[in-house]
């Protein structure tokens, strides 16, 4: 196959003279792999034209409680990649990440230990969540700050859902002096992602389900740890090998143990120490 | 380099089985070459939510008058590279082609042989556009649609400024019998493409300026040929080499005649039959 234009690409990247070099190291790679994928796919006009509507129409459904790109990024498997390559030298006794999610919604209210994140009543099952934050050699991380959000029963989080009361299911707790953190909530439920915008109409085009496996957000973070963003995952969900985001890793799938009508998941969790 | 993640990649692809054949050829390019470039440049998550951002923002500029995504795609080079695909077996005694831009504005009103483009008096030197339209066999291209735009001496189209009447500097003609066309005009001007929105800012982060050098927009049609869509440069001026959209072709660049202070450029166009 011959090549179409060679040099175009060198005159596009040969004219980022001004730029730092970190930038250059970007922006080289992104001029490069966006060529080489126009040439290799010989896309045609009308193709590149559906592709700048698509952006636009993605750029145009962001919102404050909407972030489309991200959801875009999410589906196409770029932010698990993203958060894989700034993990990759994770040693043992560090939990695994996964993606942040377009849901977190910043500082949220603090709770003491053991209280409920409910702010309504839930049909939900009632869940106990509760274990340790320890650094990788067992070490209690006293005070950190564990903030969790999820789903109510009707699959919507609260910032989706105008029904429900402002910070339902979202709350930020500390660790105590041995390091543990405890909190009441309802079992997860899974839920589809927003797909009434461009990225359900990509789902749909390549057949895929909008669907993710009922999970729980945790962002863990201490003042001398590298900040943790991470689920735990329930065993048994259909989803956890079809995840629309491709967040599901092994070691985050937990069975929680069912007593007198209440479940329990204990879950420690492992920080690094900042380097 | 080991690679981070790999299965992920192959996991995103093998999830596509819903996908018409075409989608999953370019969907699967599409992600092969998304996920090497975020390899490659080990691309940090403050980079990412940084690209989030700017292709928010990028979709937030677009409205009916501006297409801020098209102006990105120009800049990096990618529309010129689309246009080279589609034009790449461009037989002799066709005109070449370069991009649309994206101040086409849709259906223009038609003019008369002969007739000026100008709705309002302008400081420019007066010239006088004209030539042929033929086949790669020299047959004249009868009745075939020119339509032409260009700024007006302020270095804006009319779409892009509020006090130039409507169809300013832009207009249809048809080729009468033997393939000629010809309109009045004024020399065009080199001008800054806007650069006031995301697409401005990456070209300053990479130490470029957003100069195009001076050209009058043609889009030539004709119902068993294919559309050509080009520009006319002007000799000698100073953003030929550094285009801010890489459009320039040196055939595309003329030399106007000059006699009694009127210019004159004669340039004969080349339009394929349809395959």
């Amino acid at each position: 196959m011959q090549t179409v234009f060679p040099e175009l690409t060198d005159d596009v990247i040969g004219r980022m003279k001004g730029a730092s070099p970190r930038m250059h190291e970007v922006m080289s790679l992104l001029i490069r792999h966006a060529h080489a994928f126009v040439r290799e796919a010989a896309l045609t006009q009308e193709e590149w034209r559906a592709g700048i509507d698509f952006l636009t129409r993605t750029g145009q459904m962001c919102s404050d409680s909407r972030q489309e790109f991200i959801l875009l990024s999410d589906i196409l498997g770029v932010s698990m990649l993203v958060d894989a390559v700034a993990h990759q030298s994770a040693d043992k006794g560090i939990t695994d990440s996964t993606v942040l999610g377009p849901f977190y919604a910043g500082p949220q209210r603090e709770l003491d230990q053991g209280e409920s994140i409910l702010l309504r009543e839930e049909d939900g099952e009632p869940l106990i969540m509760r274990g340790r934050v320890a650094d990788p050699g067992g070490n209690p991380v006293v005070g950190a700050k564990v903030e969790v959000w999820q789903t109510a029963t009707n699959q919507l989080y609260d910032v989706q859902d105008e029904n429900q009361p402002h910070g339902h299911l979202r709350a930020t707790f500390r660790t105590d002096e041995q390091g543990h953190y405890e909190f009441r909530t309802i079992l997860p439920v899974s839920y589809p992602i927003p797909d009434d915008g461009p990225a359900g109409q990509l789902l749909r085009a390549l057949g895929r389900h909008p669907f993710r496996p009922a999970h729980v957000h945790f962002m863990i973070s201490a003042p001398s740890h590298e900040t943790l963003v991470t689920h735990l995952f329930l065993k048994g969900d259909k989803y956890l090998d079809s995840d629309a985001v491709f967040g599901v890793k092994p070691s985050l799938v937990v069975q929680p143990e069912r007593r007198h009508g209440v479940s329990t998941i204990t879950y420690d969790f492992g920080l690094a120490r900042k380097r």
